[in-house]
C-alpha cells in the first residue's frame, strides 16, 4: 500500500498563498557571534516577530479561513497551552468569527490576558488531569463550532510550514533545519516544505528532556506515551505526538535532539544579551540545541572558529555581537549552513526574570 | 555674521556611504498595538540591532575611518559609558589599529566586559569625580593617540545621523522624529539629516527627567551644566550639552521633552513584551516619550484609535500585538507618523530584570 502523506509541499505552499498579507514574513536574523560559536552559518527564523508572537497564528489562520463558509460563521473552538489561543482567537476574529479557548489553567497570565483581549472566551482546565481534547470535543458539539486543533490537522500543519518555506525561500540551500517539537505541527509542516524543495536537507526537532515523547517514538516505531513532562518550555509540555503529525515526522525528520531546561535558559539569555530579541522556552529550544553543540559537530567547532559573514540585505540586518574576521565556515554534523526556526517570543517579562535571574 | 554649521546634510550623506557595508542597515519595525496606543503610524529604527548594540558604531567608524592614515596607524582613545567603548574598539580593531578606552568603573559588566572582548585597552575611572574629556585628552597627548569624542566631533555627529537618513530613506516623509538625547552627537546628527530632507519635520529630544541639562540649556540659551544625573539612562547620564552638539540642536531640534524612570521602565518592558526586542534603559527614552502621551496629543489619541497600518516589505516585519481593524490614524501634536530611534540594546539579562521586576 503506497502511504499518501496528509500534507504535500503543494499544500503549504497554498497556504502561503492563503497567509499572505495576512500573517507577517518574519525577518531572519543572522549573528556573527553566533556563527563564530557554533562553527556554521545560523539563519535564525524570527517567529517571535509573528502576529501573536508565535508561529500558530500561521495554522490557525489557514485552518479556520478554510472552514466552509457556514461552519465557520458558528464559531471555533481550540485548546491550547497558550499561543494556539491567542492565534485561532486573533484568526477568528479576523475572519469575522467568534471563538472559546480552552486553556490550562496555569497557563502564563500575559497568554490569557492576550487571548482574552483577542475577543476570544476563555474556559480553563487543570492541565494535570483534565482530557483536553476530550473536553473541548464536547464542548464544540454542544455549541456546534469547528474545532481547531493545535497541531494534529493538515491545514494546521500546512500553515506551519510556511515558517520554514519562507526561511528556505530567503536562505536558499541550507544543509540543515532546527526546529522545536511539541505536538509536531510546526516540524511535520516544516520537514515538508523542506524536504519538497531540498530533499537532502537534514531536518532536526528539539524536544526539551524531559518531554522526550517525539523522541521515545521514533526508537520505537510507534506513538510513546510519557508523563506530562514538567519544563519551562511550556509550549512542549505534551505527553504524546499526534496521530496525523507523527507519521509525517517518521518519514521526514532526520533525528530528535533534547535540551535540558538550562540548556533553554541559556538560550534565551543569550537571545536577550547577544542577538536583542525575547524568546519564549518553547522558542528556544532549537537555539539551545545549536549553543549545546547538538547540532553542528565538536569536531567542526573545534577546527574552524571563524564563521563571519556577510549580512543579507536590510532584512535579515544582524544584531549584536561582531566576530573578529570573515573567514571560511566549519562544516559540523549538522552541516555548514544551519536554519533554526525561533518558534515563539510570548515570555512576559517577570516570568523571563524569574527563569534568566543567575 | 552667518553661521557655518559643522555638519551638513551632504556630511551624513557622505559617512553613510563611508559606513555602508561596514554597519548594519537595521530594522524599521512596526507595531499594530503601539499605533493604535499612541494614535500615530510610528516607525521605530532598531539601533539594537547595530554592531555592538548602539548606533555609536556609526559615528565611532566614520571617525576612525576618517582619520589621516599615519594618525591613525598610532592608535585611538576613547572616554565612554560604556556603548560609545564598545563602537571605538570595534571600529579600531576593523581598521587594523590599537584602541584605549577610559571607561567608568559603575559602567555595566557587560559593556566593560564586551568592550574588552573587541581587543582594547581598558583603563576605568569614577564617574562622579573625575573628569573624564581631560583625563581622556592627556592619555592621548602621552601615547601619541588620536582621541574620539562620543559626540563632540563633526565627524561623529555626521555618522550618527545616518540612522536618521536611513529611516527617512525607508519611511519617506515623517511628521516627528523622536530620538534620544545625551550628549546630542545622535540628535545634532540626527537632525541634520532629517531636517535637510524634510524642513517641516518636528525634531522632538528626549532626555532623562534627571538629565535634563539639554531642555534647560534650550530654555537659557547657553549650555547649563547641572549636576551629573542619576538615572537608570546611563547613555544619558551627562552634565552638559556638548560644545558642538549643542549649537546644532539650537538650530534644528524643536523640543526636548523629559521621561522618568519609571517611564523608561515601561518602554523596556513594553518593548519586551510586545515588540520582544531588548532595549536598554537609554534607548527606550524615545518610546516612553511616545508611551506617556508626550509626543502625540492626548486629544489625538483620545479621538481615534484605529490605527493599524499595512507593514511595508519584509525588513519592518512588525512583530507582537495586533490592532483591530484598519482605519484611519490621529494627527496629534506630534504628528501622524513618527519616526523614534531605538538607540540601543546593551542591557544584560540580570541589569532588566532587577530594573522592570515589578
Amino acid at each position: 500500500m503506497t502511504y499518501t502523506p496528509p500534507v504535500a509541499p503543494d499544500d503549504v505552499r497554498a497556504a502561503a498563498v492563503r497567509i499572505a498579507g495576512v500573517a507577517h514574513r518574519t525577518p531572519v536574523l543572522r549573528s556573527r557571534t553566533l556563527d563564530r560559536m557554533v562553527g556554521a552559518e545560523v539563519f535564525l527564523k524570527c517567529e517571535n516577530f509573528q502576529r501573536v508572537g508565535a508561529f500558530k497564528f500561521r495554522g490557525a489562520y489557514n485552518a479556520v479561513s478554510r472552514l466552509p463558509e457556514e461552519q465557520r460563521a458558528r464559531g471555533v473552538a481550540a485548546y491550547s497551552s497558550g499561543n494556539h489561543a491567542q492565534a485561532v482567537a486573533l484568526a477568528a476574529r479576523l475572519l469575522g468569527t467568534g471563538a472559546v479557548i480552552l486553556m490550562p489553567e496555569d497557563a502564563p497570565p500575559s497568554k490569557l490576558r492576550a487571548t482574552a483581549g483577542y475577543g476570544a472566551e476563555i474556559i480553563t482546565y487543570d492541565r494535570y488531569r483534565g482530557d483536553r481534547g476530550a473536553l473541548c470535543a464536547e464542548l464544540a458539539a454542544e455549541r456546534g463550532l469547528a474545532l481547531i486543533p493545535p497541531y494534529d490537522h493538515p491545514h494546521v500543519i500546512a500553515g506551519q510550514g510556511t515558517a520554514a518555506l519562507e526561511l528556505l525561500q530567503d536562505t536558499g540551500p541550507l544543509d540543515a533545519l532546527v526546529v522545536p517539537v511539541g505536538g509536531g505541527g510546526l516540524i511535520a509542516g516544516s520537514a515538508t516544505a523542506a524536504k519538497g524543495l531540498y530533499p537532502e536537507l537534514r531536518v532536526i526537532g528539539v524536544e526539551p528532556e524531559a518531554g522526550d515523547d517525539t523522541r521515545r517514538s521514533l526508537e520505537a516505531g510507534r506513538r510513546i506515551t510519557i508523563d506530562v513532562p514538567r519544563t519551562i518550555a511550556d509550549g512542549q509540555a505534551l505527553p504524546v505526538p499526534g496521530e496525523v503529525t507523527f507519521p509525517i515526522i517518521q518519514r521526514l525528520v532526520d533525528a530528535v535532539e533534547l535540551v535540558t531546561d538550562d540548556e533553554i535558559r541559556r538560550a534565551m539569555r543569550f537571545a536577550f544579551e547577544r542577538l536583542k530579541i525575547v524568546v519564549e522556552p518553547s522558542g528556544a529550544t532549537g537555539l539551545a540545541a545549536l549553543l549545546s553543540g547538538r547540532v553542528t559537530s565538536p569536531s567542526g567547532r573545534g577546527t574552524d572558529q571563524a564563521g563571519a559573514t556577510a549580512d543579507p540585505g536590510g532584512k535579515a540586518a544582524g544584531p549584536g555581537g561582531d566576530a573578529a574576521s570573515p573567514g571560511g565556515s566549519a562544516a559540523g554534523r549538522g552541516g555548514r549552513r544551519v536554519g533554526v526556526i525561533i518558534s515563539g517570543g510570548n515570555v512576559d517579562a517577570d516570568r523571563f526574570a524569574a527563569l534568566c535571574a543567575p
